[in-house]
Formats: structure tokens, sequence, C-alpha cells
């Protein structure tokens, strides 16, 4: 007999034989006993040395449920000599992380080091070259180049998975690819970036300003040195355009993605909007207008009656809305060790039991860019702030602005301002085409009475 | 060549042979063109008529997320005459249920008659006996049989799936047997019953009596003519026994949940426990004590500060906390044709794609009941309200028997009751072991001035 292609047709109803010993299945494979999975591990930071503290810890459970053993073999980080509080010596160590790819004893790679490109990429290219699955934290290369790293595992039959790219230890990665698979999906949208939730808790409950508030996150860790991923909405702008792509087999599309952050957000503006019944968060939404994607992060005011009013501190949080399934929320801790490790190996699992497909729930090739919504097509309500000079004619000149655009105006607060005399002039509108409110927008922030630049929020249902 | 075993050393890394066709992953059997997968759905009521409905309306959706179409071939109900707003004619007509299993047109059987045993029984029996997938919502047949029908399928390796039997729509079957795979389990507990939650929902939002809304619930269709599955919590229950085999790795045990239901909550119980800081759920609730299994269902108190209080009207919630992941809640409609088809036809989807495994996320030989927890280790803070009559010395008594049990009592609240000129007195303990104040609660119940029958609600954290 040959090696070529052979057909079974005896007793067992299915049987899986693989060439590397990777993809089988051990609970189908009763022929041979289940081999561990061995984990080549790039990247030794926070959640490098959690995977690492997860399997030892948690081991015995892991493999009655992957049903065989998950181990690391190899290991690669910047600086070998730095002390993780886990024991690494016990594995082999790669000075150059694509390294680990090649190696004998490694049938997986875990990837940890972060970054849409460099060694990150490199890495994911090498691995998934040689045939062998790639599971990832890595939102930002995810979101650059997963529709390509996606192609590359397809081709090669591999899982390429990344749950821990998004919320954390929140599982909505499978949610959606998996648990809503059944679902038409309207709308996906949360609260993406704990850093952004954390701050913006904060501001609430001391009345302390944004910088204040960042810099205090900076020095218990909470936030980065450069704080701009996170408080311009990049990051949660990563998240989002992985989740779209998951929720409307589009491919992947960050450059589409509307960015804002949580910078101009006041007390004053938190106060204002507790006035009106909502609490402000920073929200990545994606929706589909008339065949048209709509994908923004930005802060926005969210009803108190709404689950992610309730989503504190550094929690995330994510709805899903599909025809069939309506409304459901994922809540979790979204970010850190723990969680982290947690979405990690859960990924590692399932390559061990081989239940895993498409990394983006359908073929690869399907998945095209959907056109990006139009200003004009997308409507919502609106909270607009405005700092304007104490002086008569200032609400005229506003309201005539508004109503050029045919934009209509719900409610008005109007008290003074700590700074400079000047006040602060809030309005919320009814529903309003957001290419309207923006033109409005721009007319009113060229206004002589306006002195500062305006901050203009969408309002949640 | 004949037909015995031959090993496949060609260049695909992964390759798939399968006897019935059944099981083969289109996805990589790149050999074979993918076959639909052909299904068999017995019980044709709101979900059974949800699960078509579904399947027409996201048909191509369906086909490019599962890689192959799913299509129903044949169906079986009672009344074949009855009309259900969906065409069934298009479908064989099967009289006897489990006869489906059998046809040479059915890969994959969904069934959605319900009930424990029975029809039910025997049809889930019938399609495994012949090695055929199995997709059900019926969470009785899970809690009582589950793991009968776990070995049953892992001995003809065919999935054996159950997503709709617990949270409808929500993937919580999926977040804990794979999401959170990586996690010991150290609680899991939710809103289980939509009927509950919306009935003690209505008594907070009117103030009317638990009888009263029950009618209005039945008139609406909102409860069963016999509400004692719902409002007893033995619905809630079952799926508290399967959430916990899939946290635990332990058997499903339905008969070691303590249950009890909400029909002695009182309007009054609703407003002191506001007053307190919480409201009233039906909560069910497993935790690991020691290595003991704790799984209880009642009514509880949950701090406003806790997602689970805001989980409002028919919506279900599940909160699992895990080693590793933290707390994790999921929330979403529990019940109703869109949200049930929805979790079905998921279900069917992994099937489709061949991404599943053991039904309990372990093998069914490794799930081994655990040694139900003793009501002395397990300590809780509790709410007591007791109808006293209004003369001395009740307090001294009540005091006396709780002190006898050393349960330290946190607060008091005693006010008027509106009936027979008897008072409500309603106290909240300190942390106590439930044995300690079972111990009480029973020496109280017998006092001549304890006038009805006395309400222990636990307190959440």
């Amino acid at each position: 007999m040959n090696s070529s292609l052979s057909v079974f047709v005896g007793t067992p109803s299915l049987l899986i034989l693989s060439q590397s010993g990777l993809s089988k299945n051990p609970r189908k494979g009763f022929f041979m006993p289940p081999q561990p999975l061995r984990i080549g591990l790039a990247g030794l930071g926070t959640v490098g040395a959690g995977v690492i503290k997860l399997l030892d810890e948690n081991a015995a459970l892991v493999s009655r449920r992957a049903n065989r053993d998950i181990v690391i073999t190899a290991v690669s980080a910047r600086d070998r000599a730095r002390n993780r509080g886990v024991d690494t010596q016990r594995y082999a160590w790669v000075d150059n992380a694509p390294d680990l790819a090649s190696r004998e004893d490694v049938d997986c790679i875990v990837e940890l080091i972060g970054g849409a490109d460099g060694p990150a990429l490199a890495m994911a290219r090498a691995t998934l070259a040689v045939g062998k699955p790639f599971v990832t934290a890595n939102k930002a290369m995810i979101a650059h180049h997963g529709q390509a790293l996606a192609a590359l595992a397809e081709a090669k039959a591999v899982a390429l998975k990344f749950e821990a790219a998004v919320g954390g230890g929140i599982p909505v990665i499978k949610g959606m690819r998996e648990g809503l698979a059944a679902n038409a999906v309207t709308a996906v949208y949360g609260i993406l970036n704990g850093t952004c939730n954390y701050i913006l808790s904060e501001i609430e409950s001391t009345g302390k300003s944004f910088g204040v508030i960042l810099a205090e996150a900076q020095a218990l860790g909470y936030a980065e040195a450069d704080p701009s991923f996170d408080v311009d909405g990049i990051d949660a702008g990563h998240k989002l355009a992985i989740l779209a792509t998951l929720g409307f087999g589009s491919a992947p599309d960050f450059d589409a993605v509307h960015l804002d952050g949580i910078r101009c957000v006041t007390p004053a503006d938190i106060d204002y909007a507790r006035t009106l019944g909502y609490r402000i968060k920073l929200i990545g939404l994606a929706s589909l207008e008339n065949g048209h994607l709509h994908q923004r992060v930005g802060a926005a005011l969210v009803p108190m009656h709404h689950p992610l009013a309730h989503v504190g501190q550094s929690l995330n949080a994510v709805v899903v809305e599909g025809n069939y399934v309506g409304r459901l929320l994922f809540q979790g801790r979204g970010a850190g060790e723990g969680p982290t490790a947690s979405a990690v190996v859960a990924d590692l699992i399932d390559v061990a039991r081989g239940e895993w497909g498409p990394p983006f729930a359908m073929p690869t090739a399907s998945l095209s860019p959907l056109p990006k919504a139009d200003a004009d097509t997308i409507a919502e309500r609106f909270y607009l702030r405005l700092t304007v000079k104490d002086q008569p004619g200032v609400l005229a000149d506003i309201t005539a602005a508004l109503r050029d655009q045919a934009v209509s105006v719900e409610s008005v607060i109007q008290r003074g301002s700590d700074t400079h005399g000047d006040v602060y002039f809030v309005l919320t509108t009814h529903i309003t085409p957001t290419g309207a409110m923006l033109r409005a927008l721009s007319h009113i922030a060229k206004l002589d009475s306006v002195t500062e630049k305006p901050l203009l929020m969408p309002i949640m249902n």
C-alpha cells in the first residue's frame, strides 16, 4: 500500500488522521493515545506569566477538559534574566521569538508580544507557514492583519485563535463566532477599554478632572505612560473592528473606525449627563445601516436603565443584538493577568480538543469589506456641550445654526462655569442625522461667542 | 486494498474520513463537497416553529457560517393539522417521533418535545444508538439523564448538544464548557427562570400579591396553567444541575438541588428588601464548599450594586466565578421562540462544522457525583420575615432562639401588618452557618406568638 489517499469504511463512525499529530482529535482518535499539546510561548509579561501560572495551578483540570496535557516546552522574551515570579528555567529558551515556530518540540504557538507588526506578525506568519496553530491576545495585529493571517491558517488547515484579544476573560469572540452564529447581527457595542471606564468612573465618583485621574491611574499602573492607545480610543477601535468582522462577516476594517477618546470629558459633563439620566462611557459601536457598516469609538451617554450604565471601574461589557436572540450582554474583567490567561488557555483547550474552525466564523475568502456608512444615513440623539461668552444673542446664534440643519433641540441646561466667567451651555437633541448635526456643529464652533472646542456625544437608547 | 485502517501520510495536514458523512468537517474535507446537514425535527410548538423560521430567514447566513446548508427534511409532532404559522408541508411527516432517527434522509435530530422521560428520552436513545447527533432544548431530560445520554453519545462518537436547555439564547453552556474551560469554577449562579423574574418584577412595580400577578401572567401566556415547574423552582433546578455539572465536573445531580420557590414572597418582603438595599430574585446557585457541592434554588436578596439586581422582567442572567477569570456575567432572553431557536441552531452549526466534543466538557466516565454540602458547612447572611402577635415578650422569645444558635442579628425592622392585627417582624443576620439558622428557625416557627409560616431567604454578597 502506498501513501496516497485511501478510504476507511470500517466500523468507527469517525476517524481522523493527521500528518503532524497536532490536529488529531484525541476524543475520536481511539487508536492513538492522546499526546500532550506542546506550547511555545512568546512574550513573558504579565499575561505570559499568567498563562504559566494557570497551566501550573489548573493543570489537572485543564488536562481533564482538553483530554490531554497542555505543557509549555519553550519560551522567548526580551530579557531572560528578569524575575517574573514564575519558574521559566524549566523551558527551553529561544532568543528570536519566530524561531519557536520551527522547533520540533513545539506543536502550538502562544504569542503575547503585542504590536500590530514587528516580531508578533513575523511570528504569526512563521507559525502558520509551518502549519502549526497560533493563539494570540494581540488585538492590534488581528485588527490590521486578521484577514491575511486567517487566510494563511485556512490554507494550512490550522487554528488561528484570539479570544483574549477582545474583552480579556469574557468569551465574547466565542460567543459571537459560535454562540450567536445563527443570527443576523444588527449591532454590537460595548465598553471595550477598562482604562477609560476606570477613569470615567473615577471622574464621576471624585469630581476630579481627566488629567488628575489619568495621572493617578498611571501612578497605580492602571494606565500606560503613553495613554494614547487607551484614552484616544485606539485600543477599543482594534477590538471593535474584530467584533464587527465576527458580527457582520465583513473584512476587518480598522481604518474605517471613527475614533474619539475621553480626553475632552469633564466632571461637568458627567454631572450634566447624570442630571439628564445618563452615565458617560467610552463606547465602541458597530452597526449595519442599510448594508453600510458604521463603526465608531467615543464617549457616549448611556441611559441609567441600560445594563452598560452599571458596568463600573475597569470592567468590560459587550452587547450583541441579533435578529433571533435579541439583546445579549457579556460582562467581566477585560484585562489583567488572570482573565487574559483564562482566555488564552481556553483557546489552547479548543486547539487540543480539535474544536476550532475558520477564525472569523466563515471562509476567509468570503469576508469582504462593507461600504462605510455615511454620516447622513446614521441618525441619533446628541449631547452638545458648549463653552460660551455670557452675553446677549449667543443662544440665538446657536439655535439658528441648529435650525438651519433641521436639528431639533430636546432639552437645554445652562449653568455658570468655573472659568473665565464664561458659561457652560448644554443641549440635547431629538433624533437627527449625524451629518446634519456635524454641519451645525461646524458652524457653531466658529461662532465668536463659543470660546472652547465644543464636545459632541451621541446618546444611546 | 481492503476496508481496514490505513494511514495517510501525504501532503494535507489533516484528513477526515467518515463512515456516515455526517461528522466530516467540510472546512477540512477538501476532497468532498460539503453536503447539507439534514435535520429531523421533533416537536412543533413555539420553539419548533422558531427553528423553522430561523432556518428559512437566515438560511444564507447559516450556510455561510456552517459552510454547508442546514435543512429540515422530516418532522414529527402530535397534531399534524395544527396551523403553526410556518409551512411544514414541505417536510416528510413522521407520526412516531423516535422513528425520525432511523430515516435515511435525516443526519441529525432536534428534539423539542420536552419532558424528562417519555418520547423525548426514547428519541434521544434511538438517535444516539444509530450514531446520529442529537440536539435538544430539554433541560429536564438533561438534568435527569444527561450523564447516561452523554455516555451513549461518546460511545458512538457523535454530538449531544443542549445549549437551549439553559438560559434560552444566552450561550452560557458554551461559555462554561469552552469559554471558561481553563478555570476552576468556584460558583455559578443566576436568574434562571424568566417567569419567576417577571412575577417578582411585577410584584415590585405594582405592589400586587403573588397570586394576583400569577393569574395575570397566566392570562398573558407568560406562565403555565400549572405554574409549579416555574414558581416552585423545579425548572431553575434542572438548569442549575446542568450548570453545576459543567462548572464542577460532577455528575448531574438534580435530586441534590435544594428547591424553593417564590410563592411565599409578599409585596411587603420586596418593600423591606428595598429598604435594606436589596432586590428579591429567584436565584439558582451552585458552589463548591470544601469539595462538597452546594446546589439550591430559592428567593434571595440581591444587593442593588450586584449586576443581577438589574436583571428585570423575563430576562435571565448567569454569573460564573472562576479562579482565573474572576466574575463573568451573561445576560439575555432566557426563553421564547427567537432566543431558543437561536441556541438550537447554534448547536446545529457546531455539529455541521464538526466543532463539538464531550457534552459535559470532559470524558463522561470521569463525571462523578460530588458529596452534597452539609448545611453546617455553608455560611451566609439571612433575611427572616415573621408574622407575630402584637404582644409583649415576642421579641425576647425570638432573639433568645437566635442567641441559642449563636445567630447574630444585624438589623431589625418592625411595622404593622395589614392583616389580623398581627405585625410583620423582619430581621437580617450577620454571616451564620445555614444549619444554625435552620435550627433557630425551627424553634421560632413553633412559638405561639408566630402566627404564619416564617420566610427565610439568604442574602447574596
